[in-house]
């Protein structure tokens, strides 16, 4: 645990983390680079105007990378860069805490 | 890395932590308990109400105990729970993430 981090660096990873879409496709792209179809399918739910604005702002956010390639017809693939993947065990830790906080939810629920 | 982690549990866990000032009271609050006026002396900024409003919360989510001594006057002091110690590392981690990443971001940025 390092001393010399202040509330603010933790204050804005939160920020950039935060909203319901950033850290599912950051989860998503985890394994391999993918294609906008794909991370589709992965989130049904998302529509094509967010999916492209949230992938934008990983992009410049240097978590995501966007490569074209100059086939016919193009082919684009989205991926973790070396500080997405650098994120990942991150926010694995942060999911395993948040199930080990759930599941002891129901006691202190019971004692209020 | 968990492969069971589901994206959704990550998801609950940053909303959870997200907003202004969750995660920096987790912070002023790691060394030792505190009363609600040393809490606003580390964050001069929020107001009485929220202070309140974000501290209770956190107690409800299982992050931050809240103790009545009975004292004259009666001293409160808040803590973090067991789960709200295990959550600084992986806070420090990311505050670190986030340092590494802001760093390398003027070379992105002059490569735009």
């Amino acid at each position: 645990m390092k001393e010399t981090v202040s509330g603010c660096s933790i204050e804005d990873a939160m920020q950039l983390l935060s909203g319901r879409w950033r850290t599912l496709l950051i989860y998503y792209l985890k394994d391999r680079p993918k294609r906008f179809s794909e991370l589709q399918r992965d989130n049904p739910s998302i529509s094509h105007r967010m999916l492209t604005l949230e992938l934008r702002a990983l992009e410049q956010a240097g978590i995501v990378s966007r490569t074209v390639f100059a086939e016919v017809p193009p082919r684009v693939e989205y991926a973790l860069t070396a500080d997405g993947r650098r994120l990942m065990p991150l926010l694995d830790a942060l999911g395993d805490w948040w199930e080990a906080l759930s599941a002891g939810q129901g006691d202190r629920q019971a004692a209020e």
